[in-house]
């Protein structure tokens, strides 16, 4: 998406370690408008599969998801890091690394909202080692529900998680896809 | 706010200890389109001020931050509340105990994203004793920025925190005030 690579060329700041900050616009500062032409494009690209919930996970995914959803028309359901005592405890678990945070937590979704009748589609910010979108995947399955596919704003190709992930069937839109980063060099897209 | 009370009533549930679980609707599976209501209702109340940011607080803040933004064409900054390997280290920092979580986390913003040019309204799903709204006022006034106010989505009133922040001459706008609220009694509002 051409709007997408301009804006991460123009304010995305590439750091040793792999390490893409795009928290001027997308994860800490969030530009809503930019937000909108993301959410119409997954709407695009999801067109006609039945979509009738959004599956993301805290924080960051959490306003890409509710941008979206304005676009199918239906509710999100962000999953959660760790037990709150506002949590039932009828949930949905798994185990997620996170790269950013260099932690395991656990992740949960109340049962009551994700089952069998849901066509869901998975949205997040990143896709790189693909640890948060294979959790929430799991999620997905133990529910029963149907996995219509996954809208990524940003993936880090040369990362194994977006190959790991299509090959085992699942359908993975990414808005941008990095062929290759570099503090010095900048950012190459696929 | 007729719509939401009327939500909270028919949706929310009460639990022992202060708890009111609206899960269902607001804070982890949400319904979009009630944010769009809620967010409009904050766009009127705060018609004119030239709110030309928006805060909030990670995660359950965001989604209605995002759809309040839509209104007034501005972006949201999200108070993160750990320090992650991403964030900047030229951060405004606070300290907020959290009722839910039963801890005390550290909230950062990068300076970057909050300055002196700033008219900031805040929004958060939740005003209880008033910890996360002290501490993003916090944050605002460090930044040097001009506080317009907050929205609040519901506000537990027979808990001090809207009282005590109203005392300091801080606006506080909330869409439903719970007067009292008891698993048996069910919930009165204000």
């Amino acid at each position: 998406m051409q709007l997408l690579e301009d804006r991460i060329r123009k304010d995305g700041i590439v750091r040793e370690g792999n390490v893409l900050k795009v928290d001027s616009f997308l994860n800490h500062q969030i530009d809503v408008g930019l937000l909108e032409e993301l959410g119409k494009e997954f709407a695009r690209l999801y067109d006609g599969c039945g979509v009738n919930k959004i599956l993301t996970i805290e924080a960051s995914g959490i306003g890409i998801a509710c941008i979206t959803a304005q676009q199918f028309g239906c509710p999100v359901v962000f999953a959660k890091k760790s037990k709150t005592t506002n949590l039932p405890d009828d949930v949905w678990t798994t185990k997620v690394e996170s790269f950013t945070h260099r932690n395991v937590a656990d992740v949960l979704v109340a049962k009551a909202f994700l089952t069998e009748k849901d066509r869901v589609l998975i949205i997040d910010d990143f896709l790189a080692n693909g640890a948060a979108l294979t959790g929430l995947i799991e999620i997905v399955k133990a529910a029963g529900a149907t996995l219509v596919g996954a809208g990524i704003v940003i993936e880090k190709a040369f990362q194994p998680g977006g190959r790991l992930i299509r090959e085992q069937g699942v359908r993975v839109e990414s808005l941008a896809r990095i062929k290759s980063m570099d503090p010095q060099k900048g950012i190459e897209f696929c």
